[in-house]
């Protein structure tokens, strides 16, 4: 790991809006973008904040992203919409997408929105906290650049495919689910490289097919494994998962899914045919007093959050986390909120993938 | 493993109508439920088939189930509803509420229902298959007694808590994913038990929250693990797509949730408190030709499929297994549609639990 160094959020967010409004984009636009960068650093995700810059900047600087795209309905029902993002930075399209979802959602109880033509879009966690704001239960997945080998593959065929989706509380913070659908995160692997550390048995496989815990050897021509791992552990329902999140954003929208998804970073191949335009994207709102009393819903949560809580511990733990703060990065990310946050100034041109 | 004694389909199919007809359920209803039984012999998950009909045949017995339950819509948007089963069979209340789902997508693009007070709705691939017939994406969801333990707990706290979607091909049979979110399903540990035979590491812990590869120690105060199974493997993924499937099924339609969902075997205990009724389900339904052209779609899925087929395999395997072939449950159930299937005579009493 580089030499790290700490700056306010404030400065590093209106660092990051400069950046964007230098390629292009619009002010608000930028804001936005600088906006879901910044939620990913808040939240502790350190691989999806403005150690990314780096990497929209040189996609911007090859013309592969247009900084002032023309986000189009290209089909639409009551309570759904294909958008087209014309090729714009996915931090721009996603939440203009969302917002559709969020639309649709209050008009006749949800809302769901496809994406193509669209680029990275951050983290899913950020898309489905803004439908809280508006008592949603907001639904957010992406596909991304094939990373990931399926069960009883050889070779990279799917990305790490995350899906998120958020329950508010009353009294407790809210229940939010973000995760990939791969065993680890693909920062995960680099972080262990750059330190020198072998990785768990059950994340990845050498460029053979073989399981490997060698970082060096996945990055190299090796793959991830789909959250499960392997038979036994149930590596078919990962791999089910990241199918399922490349057809609803990749497939029903129009855009390229599984190996033929294009990079985010530069230096990865581009894929053997185009079978779509862009990425994908899908995010889904519902409604909460559509179904229940939104404040019993809510009081609801809080009693399951506690619930789960007072779980007896496993031997050797602290006991379980509620979804809430199930997730070490979460946990991270309160305390960023009230302290500083660090921003490893070796990170831009190394943290890459998804 | 008792003695296996083959007898065709529509022998057991009568039967099964004939048997629920005897409880007190009306004609139509009693052909529903038995289709939904069949549906897993056919494709195989003997343990969601005609093998539960001594265990409905219980709860009626117990009159812990209503053979003619009021069904109704308690709230309902353009796209959305919440429905009271009445405390009847799942596998009456289950095809009704999913309906109801299919019908709202049909008139406004999707339809979403989350549903209470309602048992065991056999197995969740059944409801999007029937989606499947409409040309619609269906999303099939419920919560169950408590068997699983968040991680780094020592108790059960949660259901194996299925998802299930599916997406039409054109040419190629569909992609089904229909999995528990727990890392097996509680049925192969009730097998390898009276296999005489250990389980996996990563499925199980005993009653002081300690791994074990005993499927008497898990069945016998243990609790099974969330998919991922342990910190580096993702299992607070698993966990939380459980805690997700309870709260779509359960807190946001005024059910029973987490440890307080009532058993569907008569052995397990009753749960200490009521927080809702009944168990809970959720159903989903999206217009394919909402978003897409129907046959564009279908031809993506021919072409994801065959492209997922050819993933080089990896050392010692046949290769990946695309979706609708990756579960050995889906492969065993293409073969008994043309074959005679089996029914384990001594599996009725044995085989409980979610």
């Amino acid at each position: 790991m580089g030499e790290t160094q700490l700056f306010p959020p404030e400065q590093l967010f209106e660092f990051s809006a400069r950046v964007f409004e230098h390629f292009g984009v619009p002010e608000e636009d930028a804001q936005t973008a600088a906006t879901v960068l910044q939620a990913a650093d808040l939240r502790g995700i350190d691989s999806h904040g403005v150690a990314r810059l780096h990497t929209y900047f040189d996609m911007r600087q090859m013309g592969r992203i247009d900084p002032k795209p023309s986000v189009t309905i290209v089909r639409e029902s009551a309570s759904t919409a294909t958008v087209d993002g014309g090729n714009g930075l996915g931090l721009v399209v996603g939440p203009k997408a969302n917002a559709i979802a969020m639309e649709k959602a209050v008009a006749v109880g949800s809302g769901w929105v496809s994406v193509r033509n669209t680029n990275h879009y951050g983290i899913a966690g950020y898309y489905v906290l803004e439908a809280l704001k508006r008592d949603l239960i907001g639904w957010s997945m992406t596909n991304a650049t094939k990373t990931v080998a399926p069960l009883w593959g050889a070779e990279r065929m799917l990305g790490t495919n995350p899906l998120a989706i958020a329950f508010p509380g009353l009294e407790e913070p809210p229940i939010v689910i973000d995760m990939a659908t791969s065993a680890a995160a693909y920062g995960k692997i680099e972080i262990a490289r750059r330190a020198g550390k072998s990785i768990p048995q059950g994340w990845a496989i050498d460029r053979s097919g073989a399981p490997t815990t060698d970082p060096n050897a996945m990055i190299e021509g090796g793959a991830q494994l789909p959250l499960g791992s392997d038979r036994d552990g149930g590596g078919h329902k990962g791999y089910g998962l990241a199918v399922m999140v490349d057809v609803l954003s990749a497939v029903l929208s129009g855009a390229n899914w599984g190996p033929f998804t294009p990079p985010f970073a530069l230096r990865q191949e581009m894929p053997a045919r185009s079978v779509g335009k862009g990425i994908g994207h899908f995010f889904g709102a519902l409604r909460i007093d559509a179904f229940i009393d939104t404040d019993e819903f809510k009081r609801q949560i809080d009693d399951l959050i506690r619930t789960l809580r007072k779980t007896r511990p496993a031997p050797g733990t602290a006991g379980p986390l509620p979804p809430p703060r199930g997730d070490p990065a979460r946990r991270r990310g309160r305390r960023r909120v009230t302290r500083h946050f660090a921003a490893d100034r070796n990170s831009p041109g190394l943290i890459r993938g998804c």
